[in-house]
């Protein structure tokens, strides 16, 4: 990867100082954890913002995306939207803001669970996903960021220290639950990750993704987490739209944009806590083509072609959205 | 407040320098006043600019919101607007933004009279409206925005100074009349305002309200008075668009997103040019509940619940803007 | 002009500093010059990225404009666009965006031939064009944008010095060819240029041009040089959308307006490269009033009257960008 030399944790390191600052406006508390750790919550014992949430993408990206809230949003009701755009979009959505680090601890009165997402990923490599992305970062500081109400216990932050190879104090957790305002932005801000991610699923050679830009509607937070959840993922699943620019075969990029949108998916067609009580809360169950989004372009640089897919789904934005 | 001790004097201080460096791109003028207070003239004697119009929105706002200019109007034959977002609305609107704080002078040749606008306000505190936001603002500085062709008289500038506790020296008065570039963008980036000023008018616990987003077409300007201000209004009022996120009751939102729009008032439904004169220029017999975006969602965080009201009016907006 | 002091190429320093910083996640190319001239290479031997065609234009515009990438295209195919705003828009776009200096050497092995483009034209000042805006630029570094695969050779280099009166290694030259995504950005970011040229072209006063905004869709890059020129020019001239507000007589603005949009060109209609094949590839047998945006709105400051003419093509950009 070209970008080899960048360092996500550092690039996020005047992101999460400005953050600090302005703590009271964005309505995040700081803290401090049990083994020095740094704490920012986002939306857990506390309100939190939209503009947290913005910032919080930012930082999930590794410093390598432009977050903007806009009124550009095309479903008719919900002018308002978020737009994700990241000329690294391997190394930002991959390496960086994918929440593919499985962290969990039995030593406290009830066990944690937790999927990391964030720069840190890439200083502890733990997940099988950087052999393929072939990216490591050095950095004296990590950032780490949670889709959860609750920060880990100490015996997992030490294990996380271990992992990255920094000092506790030298780490920072933000985290924000899935109902929270910041955690809505957060995770609608994944549009363009969840299209990487399928396309990596779709066997689609990573490297060769070199633009990402998407964009989906906002959506309301609701105060359980299912419904949480399920719009946060329809709000990408039907309402979000990505263009991406690839190198290499253009029949590869063809085959990708033809089999990236989430309609080529079987559970496609209802709102998305629907699909979740149906197999009783057991993600595995659900058909991982879902996550995607509805409509899809892709570039082939190779050849100028340009392969469109997929369409939003105004009528399940609004049956989900309420 | 949570914002409490945020300052929105000292928090526009940089906006305010930087608008003084780049005063020949943004073509203000840059002057003194009789008393030593510092003059910004956005659009009086100046043509100003739009981008001067979106820096004096934000430094309006307390430096509490990012001010746009894009191409996400609605309307299609005005592809251009303004859009704010604000995760401080109520501080940045009504503690700051709202043009609440009469200003007359009689010691001139002619009486002087002005609305005064900007974070100068929440020093000053004059109106009863500070009982309800409980936000008492402390500086040493004070920035003071006025929609009017000329500076407040030196007499006035002293009484402005000694309600606001600072040094003339230390307080910048930016003005831009309706009719100008600036003063237009300006009046349209009220659009969030115009919402909250009506929920406080319904009754609507003001606390409760802590995000909002709104986007307005950009008008034409006119350099008649009277036209301009109807297509700056008409800009909100018919093709204005908001989203609150707020707390408390679900009821409580329910019943706001239902009387907020404008559709709700009985003026509604004719350019407000046309409007004002039928009144013969009394502001005072305008149905106040006509000063609101036309069309509205608030979202109960309580419930996660999203309530939709009002519609653009596509037809107004071309009767007014031409 | 009242921006007669500011400079475009001190104004552009600092974003030649933070791209030549990012040059690893922009992936460009940073390097010297046979005379010690600075390079900048964003889509020759690199792939560069959108990103950097993003910045290379607010070079070009001579950091008086905002480019931005957005959801906002009105064109359903291809959602996202570029968006353009300055409220200096002859500085900008004609004193500094214009590719108006004809740069050619014999020097070398083969003849070297380019139209230069961005700050460095107004220290320079070869085109008559420079008489009719009355801007000259003092600065003792220049920045220069070129269109093209390779840098000028040593001779020409050293003219172009000698013609802006800098040093060599005091001068920037920052290079793309038309079919990297990032000389591709940078000239749909011309949307706003093109409608001040034609203005030019029809006999407009130029100074009484004082805001530009505008947008246009962002077309894919195609590897070859007809398909991606026709590509980038069909995004403006079918797909285009351009708001002016002018000074001086409202009848002026009238007739700029009518006459502005590319559909009042004979040549309206088919796809750019088409036409270009039909013309053998000759440029000045192609009607140069067809390079102009498709939409175009002029509001007469003068009168507050706003003059729309022209429409987006839609069917016209699908067949262009496929």
């Amino acid at each position: 990867m070209s970008n080899g030399h960048y360092s996500v944790n550092r690039g996020v390191e005047a992101l999460i100082d400005r953050m600090r600052q302005d703590a009271s406006q964005l309505r995040i508390g700081l803290g401090e954890g049990a083994e020095g750790e740094k704490l920012v919550d986002a939306g857990a014992s506390v309100l939190g913002s939209i503009e947290a949430g913005r910032r919080l993408a930012e930082i999930c990206l590794g410093g390598l995306a432009d977050v903007t809230l806009d009124a550009a949003s095309s479903v008719s009701k919900f002018p308002f939207g978020v737009t994700v755009r990241t000329s690294s979009p391997v190394l930002a959505c991959l390496a960086s803001q994918y929440a593919g680090w499985q962290l969990t601890s039995d030593a406290g009165a009830k066990p944690y669970f937790s999927m990391g997402s964030g720069p840190a990923r890439a200083l502890a490599r733990r997940e099988t996903l950087f052999e393929d992305l072939g990216y490591r970062d050095e950095s004296d500081t990590a950032a780490l960021v949670l889709e959860t109400a609750s920060p880990p216990p100490a015996d997992l932050v030490r294990r996380i220290c271990q992992d990255c190879g920094v000092e506790p104090v030298n780490l920072t957790i933000l985290y924000a639950p899935t109902q929270s305002l910041a955690g809505m932005v957060q995770i609608v801000a994944r549009v363009v990750e969840v299209a990487l991610h399928k396309a990596h699923e779709l066997g689609f050679e990573l490297a060769n993704i070199v633009e990402g830009i998407g964009t989906a509607p906002l959506p309301p937070p609701h105060p359980d987490f299912i419904t949480a959840m399920g719009r946060t993922n329809d709000a990408v699943i039907y309402g979000g739209r990505v263009c991406l620019h690839v190198t290499g075969p253009a029949s590869e990029a063809e085959r990708l944009a033809q089999n990236l949108p989430s309609s080529q998916c079987k559970d496609y067609g209802r709102p998305f806590a629907e699909i979740f009580r149906q197999y009783k809360g057991d993600f595995y169950q659900i058909d991982p083509s879902l996550f995607s989004p509805s409509q899809v372009a892709v570039v082939a640089l190779e050849t100028g072609e340009i392969f469109h897919s997929g369409a939003i789904n105004d009528s399940l934005i609004d049956a989900s959205f309420g």
